[in-house]
Parts: C-alpha cells; structure tokens; sequence
C-alpha cells in the first residue's frame, strides 16, 4: 500500500528549490543571463583537465572487467589507499585504507556516518546555521537532529547554548566547517573549545560522543584563512568529504567517510558502514570515477572564481550597509536582512530578479544565503539590483 | 556512541562471501585457476564496445559541467527518457520519463520501491528460493520480510502455501524472475495466477498489494525460453533494473525503478522516491554513465556464454544423477544435493576444489547454487572434479 507519509513530503519542497524552479522559470520569460539566481549551491567551474584525461586513458587501455566490475563493499582498494595517503600527507594523522569507506557524495558518508554511532532514538546536535538537508538525513535513520541556536556575531558556535543542550543522550554532533549557509570557517579555537567540552561530557556519561564533521567544503578557503583539520582536535572524529566541490564533479557523487584512527572502535567503523549499506540500499560508488579520482586525490579545479565573487559582494554588501560576517571559504555569503522578516525581503528581491534564499530554513531568522558560484561577470551585473533593492525598498 | 547492532552485525558474514574468501586464499596455494570457483554471481564477459566508445566519446567532445553537474533528484532526463522509451517499444507498457526513477543498482531501486509501498510493520512476502540479501533490504527499511516456501518441483509459486501466508498485513509481493539461485523464469501461467489472487486479495483486504519485480537477469534468457515482462500481467508493479549483468558493468551500480503508468498513485512513485532518497542517503547515479548508457538502453554485452556454460554443467550434472531443473536464464543452476545436508556437500566438494554454495540461505536445505560466470574453459576443466567428488564420496 501507498506509504501515506512519503506521499504527503512531496507536497512541501524545499525552499531553495522553489526559488530554483521561480528562477528558471523567469529566465524562459527574461532570459536566464538576465536572472541574478543565487539559489542554488551548484559548482560552476570545470573539472581539472588531468581528471578528464585520467578516464579518458582509462576507457582507452584497461580491461572493461577491471573498470566496471564489482568494487569490495567499501571502496575500490586503489581509490581507499590515495584517499588515505592523501589524508595522511595532508593532515598529519595515520590514516589506512582500513579507515576509508567510500561514499556515494557526502550525503551517504554522513548516512553511514549517523548510522554508526546512533540508535534510533539518540539525539545528535548541530549547530544553526545549518544545511537543512540535515533533518532528513538525521531524523529518518532514527537519531533525533537538535540544532543549537547561532552565535549572529561570528557564526562560530554558542557555547553556552550548545552546553545548555547537550545531555547524555547526545550520541553525536554534527559540525559543517566551512559553512553552509554562512561562510564561517570554525577557528582551532571553536574547535578546541568544542573538542574540550565533549571530553569532558563523555566522561560525565560515560559513553562515546562522536563528532560528525561535514566537509564537502574543505578544499575551498579563501586566502589568510586557516581552515583546521576538524579531526586533529578530537579522535572520535567521522570526517563525510565530497570531491562534489573541489573537484566540480557532483553529479559523480563520490565522497568517503575517513575514520580517525584513533577513534574508539575505529578498525570496526568501516566494518560496520558495509553493513549499513545492506539496509539502506547504499551501493559503492561507480567505479570507474573511483579509479580516475585516485589519480587526483591531491588536487583541486581552479576554485578561485569563488573568492573573486566573494570579495566582489563582500564589499558592495558592507557599502550598501549590510552587516555581514566575511566568509573564510565555501560559495555562500549570508548577510542580515534589511528587516526581521527575511522571506518578505526575498520576495521584494525577486522584483530586482535578484533570487536570495531567507535564512528560516537554516536555522535562524532575519538572515539570507547568496550562493555565489557562479559567473563572475554576471556576479557584477547583479550589483546594481541589490542598489536598486535597498533604494526603492528601504 | 557505536551501534552495537551494526557492530556484532559485522561478526556474521555471508556464507557466499566466506566461500569466495576461501576460493580466493586456496588460490593462492594452488592457483586460482585449479578452484573451480562458482561462488559468486560476478559477471564475465566484456562490456559492448559501444558503451566504452559512448563514455569516451562524451568525455573528448562535451563540457565537464554537462557530463559532471548534478543530475536532477530522479535521474538525468536523457536517461529517464531513453529507459522509458525502451521499456516502451520492447514490452508495449507505455512509459514516460515520469515512470523512471534512476537507482544505484537494483539494491538502490529495491530500497525505494519497499519504502514507497510499505510502512514499518507491514509484511513483504517472497518465495523461495531467494536472494538472502532480500532480508536486509526489507527487515532495515522496517517491513518484515516472510518467505513463502519452495516449490521444489519446478522453482515457480508454492501457491498453496502463498495462499496461506498472504493476509490483510501483506503490502508487497517481492518476486525476482529470471531467478537466483535457481535459474528458472517465471512463465506467464505463473504470473498470471500470481495476478489473479493479487487482484482478489486488493479487492478482499480494500487495500493496493504491489508487486516489487526484481529483474537484473531480465536480458540472460536462454533459447527457447519465454521470459514475460511481470508488469504487463498486474498494474501495481514497480519494476526495479540493473545494468550490472545485461551490460556487464556491476561496479557502475546503475539501475532504476519503473513504475507501470497504471499503478496507484503512478505519478507519485518517481516524487516519493526523491523524499525517501533524502533519508537513505541514496543519490542520484553517477552521471556520466547516466549518460552512456542512455546510448546502449536497447542492447546488451554478449550473453551466450551464459548458455554455453549452461547447457554444459546441465548435461553432466543429470549424467551424474542430480536431479536438477532446467535453468531458462541467469547465470546460476540450483540442483539437488546428494545428501539432505547441502552445508556438509559443500564441505565435501571444496576437496575437489569445487566452490558450491549450499541453499540453507536461499530458504530452501538441500540443494546448492553454482554460479557458471566464469569462462566455458574452467567449466569444462571442472567436470572431472564434480566426477571424482560423486565418486568418491557418495
């Protein structure tokens, strides 16, 4: 029989994707170079050329059996080693491949990820802003999402409303740094701050609490910000990645969960993440785009158009009277609006064929997400709308 | 805190499994050319040269951000379009790209299909002899999986004992035709009988019972064989697909849901399967081979030998005196063993280095599978170990 409750969530899309569709469907009467679209978080720049050749070459010399058949359950070995090395290179922790689980995108790592270290039942904290995704990833494996209210002065975490929440059914927290929606880079400090007040509580309840981190943004910080490894500060650390991002391939849908080696039951994570797969429907990723991203696990694409457009609106939204905390990566910028109600302004931009997403769904009112990625030219193009909003409406 | 279910989860690997593992370390002591390995149901033959020349062809002439951008929630629209119109000319089912919902392989569009048609509680009925995997797939997603037992006879329906299983607590119907383990397809009196009392209990119980057709063997058919599509015999099926085996491309994970345009709520399948997707973790499949296979809908990797291999282990397994039913497609045989305990056969043939895996798992004792996706060569060298192990042991 019809699952009546999957039927009725088809009735409520999300907001960024109605004001994704809006914006499509005003550049068929405009023309879409017409319509500034700052709704969607969808890469803009193309993959590395060696990535391209690397499946070209690929297709072209290796047996069809080797790059299409059955990878093991967690990954193709190839693509978990250079995973791992790469990490280890990197960051400084010893990661193996035994630590690697490969994902299909960063939405099956934290899957997995929750799935570990969560009953049905347990709460795991986030902290607003916060990508609204998190609700069904979290709340449909069982665990119940709290999410901590934001810090508006720098969006790094509110201590003091992250430890009045925090209680021994917290099992995990689930952290996003660089941000989306806000930009914000958490700060060592943040994160051992953060790092601190779990040790302390897993002690006082004796159990495990876990640190989910979500890092599709990690390759993207922008220049004198240091982006910490969330991992270093605590070992009972899940790291969900994406090469979505970095390497502007999110169709490809490749991410991992890597395990800190460290962690309690770490040689058993990626164990158990197989058997998760069982029950969700999880498949390992495709193999071939497994194959060619070992080769590039040390690069990124040319992910310097992101700050560009960022410095660009930075400064126009600070001289237009905006209060915006600077972004230290990612392609979002998330601004205070010009008055309480931030789905009433969206509505006023759309007359300026400027689509903002409001902040409501993130987490926090009054506040709204420009996503960035996209052509610096029409990023610049788009300034004179936002003057015209603030003048005729404010 | 580690789930402790997923965790002793890991303690019970499968019996196929733990049989490859040993195949694959006696290898090492003999070479795994001297194992008669028919543990695994991994495809062998190469993949169309079309498919490869497809792949390449897109990568050398379009732009990364059409082969690599993120594909709509259902799939990408070229794909759900050529799927669609071929379902449609081969099997005269009039599909739209509505229909079509995009899965990471049949494990991915089996997980939708169970979540669209059930809710937790409610009761999955399969028969016998089947993919113990189905166990999984069902129990996680909060359906309880009850398996009607075998028709021994001939490996279609044991209606009598469908009939009593059947109650106003069964949703779905999971069927898998082309069969593993047993090889056999369901002929149309079967599918039609299947219809008819499916028909009488919706009307009886006043609610849909849909039939979850699983059919990644639906192209392995062998001469003479007639295979009907299990939608034209009853409109509430979802079909779920995988290109592992008609393609030969099982670590590209792709498949889909097809919902039969006459379903219940048939153009609110595709919509819920996005809802439920944002819950699993699922994502869209990779999207360059969405767009490669597109081009290779209508036609399938060289599947004779298949047959070949058939026809050959057929031959000498009834001059040995198994009693065995014909298999009319798949790449498995089921035949009886030689003693009622198929576990202690099993034990007896890995003597002879003869991989066989016993049925207990498949929900039928006393007979075993042999998976012949191996090259004709190794069956035809394999005989004289099945020979010797009749001999000498029974």
């Amino acid at each position: 029989m019809i699952n009546s409750e999957y039927l009725e969530m088809t009735n409520a899309p999300s907001v960024i994707r109605a004001l994704s569709v809006y914006a499509t469907e005003r550049g068929k009467e405009i023309g879409y170079e017409n319509v500034f679209d700052y709704s969607l978080g969808n890469p803009s720049v193309p993959v590395p050329d060696k990535l391209t050749r690397a499946m070209i070459e690929l297709l072209q010399t290796k047996d069809s059996s080797y790059l299409h058949g059955y990878s093991p359950n967690p990954g193709n070995p190839i693509a978990r080693k250079a995973v791992a090395d790469s990490l280890s290179r990197r960051f400084g922790i010893k990661y193996g491949p035994e630590h690697i689980f490969m994902t299909s995108g960063a939405a099956g790592a934290i899957a997995h990820a929750v799935r570990c270290v969560t009953k049905p039942g347990d709460e795991i904290l986030t902290f607003a802003p916060y990508f609204p995704e998190y609700n069904p990833y979290i709340n449909k494996s069982g665990a119940v999402l709290k999410v901590v209210p934001a810090d508006t002065e720098s969006f790094q975490i509110n201590f003091d409303k992250f430890e009045e929440m925090i209680s021994d059914k917290t099992m995990a927290v689930l952290i996003n740094t660089p941000n989306n929606p806000s930009g914000i880079v958490y700060s060592s400090e943040t994160l051992k701050k953060l790092a601190d007040i779990l040790t302390k509580k897993q002690s006082e309840y004796g159990h495990e609490i876990f640190i989910i981190s979500d890092e599709p943004y990690r390759e993207i910080v922008f220049e004198g910000v240091d982006a910490p490894y969330v991992s270093k500060f605590y070992d009972n650390t899940l790291s969900c990645y994406s090469y979505s991002k970095s390497l502007s391939i999110p169709g490809e849908r490749l991410g991992y969960v890597a395990v800190n080696p460290k962690a309690v039951k770490a040689d058993m994570i990626v164990p158990m993440c197989c058997q998760i797969s069982r029950g969700t429907g999880h498949n390992c990723p495709a193999s071939l785009i497994q194959l060619a991203v070992a080769q590039c696990v040390d690069m990124t694409s040319d992910l310097s158009v992101y700050e560009t457009n960022m410095n660009i609106l930075y400064k126009e939204l600070t001289s237009l009277g905006f209060e915006v905390v600077k972004p230290g990566g990612t392609f979002y910028i998330f601004p205070k609006a010009p008055e309480p109600d931030a789905i009433a302004f969206s509505e006023k931009a759309k007359k300026y064929d400027l689509i903002l997403v409001p902040s409501d769904s993130f987490g926090v009112k009054g506040y709204f997400r420009m996503a960035y990625c996209i052509d610096t030219e029409k990023v610049e193009r788009s300034l004179d709308a936002l003057r015209r909003l603030m003048k005729n409406e404010y």
